[in-house]
């Protein structure tokens, strides 16, 4: 299969964690409408989608929820294991810690790091944090592939630089500074103040 | 002005988080190519976006950056002041209030609420954390309109419920877990596994 575009990956993504929740509530079926409504999207969007990455639903009662997480699974997962670090290891470096470790088979988190002595040596959810010093040499030693950024504004562009000296192919951008990478690392940013922003508009201009 | 897309929302918000960045790096003018190339999508866009809000550039240099921050500011910030509130004051609670606190006009985080006594009655930058036990009290009191949920998932969906029923008129939601809301109440998710499986994603795909 191709590579799907970026939209398409997120939306996956999102079902996926959708039809996770459906089957802790033991639900074994979802319709298209149901999927639309809960993402805020249409359902031919939703059908779409799901015929798109070869999944058709033959019954009445919708699509069968495991069937389509073990079809989304396929598509998104890694086949190979994938390593990731964690770069600040403030309030959002551990919030991301502990809500991440064992979430996904193949995304592991395996090492966190901060300039701060006192965090360094401690151990999050299993995770070691490490001294900023030791970057390169743990990026490298652990084949860590992924970083996510979690540093003050002032230090994200140089850490983005130091991690992609390392290695590093993909960086999620958690800071408020956008950064640059160049081409052959993919770079993700997400920042709070838009979702927020978002919400304050249409709370405003909700009918 | 109509209420403009969701998407639009968001890139609007988008371009003006990089706009201030530009002015902090004392840059005055920008091309659309320039914010085409940090969003990750087509100047096409960013140029029918920008038309869209009634600016248009009459120089070669490029948008007047100042004059296109007051542009968007004008249709995206709210003329009213909104208070926001953080819901649960773990560690993602605490990375939101101090990232978020003064970082927008009229955009005001005024409690925090925690169901922890450790946590209840202390103050971070400058803002109270209420017990959970006084959330329909303050939300009434300091009328707030937002709130931004970080508790485990279990409590996601109650806690939603619980701050409707207070008044509040839009969600951030970034716990692990979909919740509903009733029309009438703007809902916006985050999860942050959604953006790790898209670089993971990414970096397995690309060239």
């Amino acid at each position: 299969m191709k590579v799907l575009p970026e939209k398409t990956i997120e939306r996956l993504s999102e079902y996926r964690r959708t039809l996770l929740n459906c089957l802790d509530e033991e639900k074994t079926h979802i319709y298209s409408h149901e999927l639309a409504e809960i993402h805020n999207i249409t359902a031919v969007q939703v059908r779409r989608d799901i015929m798109f990455i070869g999944y058709t639903s033959p019954q009445r009662k919708g699509y069968d929820i495991r069937e389509l997480i073990k079809v989304i699974s396929k598509i998104i997962d890694a086949r190979e294991a994938i390593n990731v670090a964690v770069i600040g290891f403030g309030h959002l470096g551990k919030a991301i810690t502990a809500y991440f470790v064992g979430k996904r088979p193949n995304l592991n988190l395996v090492a966190t790091f901060d300039i701060d002595p006192k965090r360094t040596g401690t151990s999050t959810a299993g995770v070691t944090c490490y001294s900023i010093d030791r970057l390169r040499e743990i990026i490298t030693e652990k084949e860590i592939k992924i970083g996510i950024l979690t540093v003050p504004p002032h230090a994200a562009q140089e850490m983005a630089k130091a991690l992609i000296r390392a290695g590093v192919k993909g960086i999620l951008n958690f800071t408020s500074v956008s950064i640059s990478a160049p081409d052959g690392v993919y770079l993700e940013s997400y920042d709070m103040i838009t979702s927020i922003e978002k919400v304050a508009y249409f709370v405003k201009h909700k009918k």
